[in-house]
């Protein structure tokens, strides 16, 4: 990722540009349709021109990556992790309880449902999101799978994606379609099947 | 569903041009980038008139949905049913191998692409694709699972829904996301670890 601020010096002015400028997206994402969250308009949030967003962003959606990459960086510095308490189960139920949460909240589904648009319109915007967003994901989750596979609680043959998938594919599929209720009896359920579902 | 030809009789007028406009915007979306695939290239596609069109469905994101709930009701009459050998990962893994075969075909990814884009823009537009095409889909994997209910291979507590999405969504997901190849193994994969997930 960019980034202008090096030996924790002061964030230089392109710094403070991209970061007013990602922070607006997020907010308009969270306000308005999304068809009128335009450069034009994140732009006139941000206090910046549209030719300095154009310069960093060819379009929307790969601001829009970056934005929701931005954000989840700023949720794993609070402590994104996946808890450790050997109880696995439990562990993801926690996580998947707090993904529900998020996903309740009208700003980040409206934010999120952006993102899933832009990845499904345009193949390179999707590399983008798996690169900056899922992938990142998978890599917090890797680690208490790693734990888990030593402990003997998860096939050798199942994969950090794969088992990244049996745990979130079935909320992110809920979400989507809304097949059902979402809330924490379902993350709860969830956690538990892709346990059993991942176990040697 | 609407339909003007009851007890056989051949159908009507209107049933044909619904037909056709169904059939033009499948053929579109398979043709086009989905933004070309306006109300008027399908009116133009399927000789009917604009007004016609938009008499039956408000937008754009409505008549695609029937479109799909057409092509599918078409693909039950040739034998969609989930097979029953007694295998139920068997079963299922022939099911999902078919789905990644549908889902490599490009105008079968590109039609569902457009259909998530809709379903994701429009919570209305949603509930009609939860209504014709999602819970279709649930319907035919429920005798299915009612079978594996009476053998003892699926716990109670599982309903047909939560079954469904153990074993739809991580395919749903990576073809979404493209977190890894999307081939027969993963298909195979799937329904073992939702076997395992489900079990009692």
């Amino acid at each position: 990722m960019e980034n202008d601020s090096r030996d924790g010096a002061p964030p230089g002015r392109s710094e403070r540009a991209r970061t007013a400028t990602l922070e607006a997206a997020l907010a308009l994402a969270a306000e308005l349709p999304y068809p009128q969250v335009t450069i034009e308009a994140i732009a006139a949030r941000a206090g910046v021109g549209k030719a300095t967003i154009y310069r960093r962003w060819p379009h929307r959606g790969a601001l829009m990556v970056d934005a929701v990459a931005h954000r989840n960086d700023r949720a794993a510095t609070a402590g994104g992790a996946v808890p450790d308490t050997g109880d696995l189960a439990a562990d993801l139920a926690v996580v998947l309880r707090s993904v529900v949460d998020e996903l309740a909240r009208p700003e980040w589904d409206a934010l999120l449902r952006a993102l899933c648009v832009e990845a499904l319109v345009d193949t390179a915007t999707r590399a983008r999101v798996l690169d900056l967003v899922v992938a990142p994901q998978i890599a917090l989750f890797a680690e208490r799978f790693a734990t888990a596979r030593s402990a003997g609680r998860i096939d050798d043959a199942v994969g950090d994606t794969e088992a990244f998938e049996l745990v979130v594919a079935p909320v992110f599929h809920r979400w989507q379609l809304r097949t059902g209720p979402l809330d924490h009896a379902y993350a709860d359920a969830v956690a538990r099947r892709a346990c059993r579902a991942m176990a040697p």
